[in-house]
């Protein structure tokens, strides 16, 4: 099941993609996809509906981030191998955990803003795990169970801001708008093996990152896991599971994001998201 | 204007202390102290009521949060150069941020857990402030602007998991229970000067902390300016300011937390706190 919200910013409303890709609206069914929606039982209940029952959504919709209320937006650095040979760093014995500012979350398609005295934007396509049961010290094993789908993410970075701004990488992370996700969340019984998908991210059409889930140094239930260790993950929290080569910080020499690029990434079975660079103070378009 | 919450885990109601110290209900005026009742009109509005107006609440109650709806709990490092001696660490050239999860967010009085395989649980005394509006980009002249209030934070954190496992602090600082904020949410406008509050803590009755806020190195505005550069700092999110001399892994040797253990800390002008140390899977007392 494709999950997603349309509408205006602030005004969304939930729906659905049917098998035809027809969004589909369920705001008869449930007000919004809040974290309160994402259990098993409650998936099911929305998987039970017929689609062709619901209303059609009718011509184009701005899409949002396919759920709303989220609490916790946990990053994981240097989960791809190839990834921390480019940025010159060692293949991490467990993973780096760090956090993005909820407040960076976005719609996938709306335009994301270069920070003020950004000098070193950068872009990361990324697994999105989205939470649907509250995790605690979860084994490996158990991990999928608190898990309710999947979602591209566009870990974007500001790497002066990481790496260059002393203490953790933090400050490089949550800039406004840094956090795009979806354009749906797929649940994970229709995603099935999540280390099974080919991802792809271009700037300005050219192919910059090309991957696959396959070659995670930690797979995602490893990754739920590990971090319920340490904190309690809640529903509706996201954990963005690192990104593959191909970061503008990895070329040479390097290439950063500046006004008027354009960064399109998707992942397989996960959809795609398109968006613009604009300045900090700039009138997004949505 | 010390606001409080109060009740049971998760039915709290808002509260008011009159200045005789007695709690008030103020449920009949609004439905809770939630992130957007922290604006200067909402909050001028609360001032305005006649405490003695408002039903006196009987008895011993448990205090929550002071806030609910918290979504980012960000925390400053280092940020008192006594401490940063004892941790052997140099004084940072500009502010250390890192976040602690919105998941271990308490109320001031409800036992911590000690997590499960830690070995180096520490107490950090802190002041914590809370912003009452939207922050981006502000200087520190206009930052005051957007703090609500003040509150006491015990920023408990686990040293072998902030320090020893690789990547950012942010493993040791999210645990289950790690964050206690209260008992008041004290308006700005009642603490006036942030930087002159003398600060405590004791563990089973031995004074541990002795500090104050006129020795932090960046200064609460600077700080609230400082992190909106690099996110947008919401209502109800609190940042954390950092802790003066005296914690445990600084002690020769070092002493770290047990079950059973007694933590009791406090600022002037915004009360005090006391928690118990439970094991990681031990029914919590509240």
């Amino acid at each position: 099941m494709k999950l997603a919200r349309f509408g205006p910013p602030g005004h969304e409303r939930p729906g659905l993609v049917d098998d035809a890709g027809h969004l589909r609206d369920l705001s008869a069914v449930i007000p919004d996809l809040t974290p309160d929606r994402l259990s098993r039982p409650e998936l099911a209940r929305l998987a039970a509906l017929d689609p062709a029952s619901l209303p059609l959504v009718e011509g184009p919709v701005r899409l949002g981030l396919p759920v709303t209320g989220t609490r916790q937006f946990v990053a994981i650095g240097l989960n791809y191998s190839d990834h921390a040979a480019e940025a010159g760093m060692a293949v991490p014995a467990e993973p780096i955990v760090f956090t993005k500012a909820v407040s960076c979350l976005q719609g996938p398609n709306d335009d994301v803003r270069r920070p003020r005295n950004s000098t070193k934007m950068d872009w990361e396509v990324e697994l999105a795990v989205v939470i649907g049961e509250r995790a605690s010290y979860v084994t490996p094993e158990d991990a999928p169970d608190h898990i309710a789908g999947y979602a591209v993410c566009d870990d974007l970075s500001e790497r002066a801001f990481q790496l260059e701004r002393l203490g953790t990488w933090d400050k490089g992370k949550g800039c406004d708008t840094f956090g795009p996700v979806g354009p749906w969340l797929v649940t994970a019984d229709e995603v099935g093996d999540p280390q099974n998908l080919a991802m792809w991210l271009d700037v300005n059409g050219q192919r910059m990152q090309s991957g696959h889930t396959g070659t995670m140094i930690f797979d995602c239930a490893t990754l739920v896991s590990y971090v319920s260790q340490f904190m309690v993950l809640l529903p509706g929290d996201i954990i963005t599971t690192g990104t593959p080569p191909g970061v503008g910080m990895g070329r040479k020499p390097p290439v950063f994001l500046k006004e008027g690029d354009v960064i399109e990434l998707g992942i397989e079975k996960l959809g795609s998201q398109r968006h613009k660079v604009i300045g900090w103070n700039e009138q997004a378009t949505h």
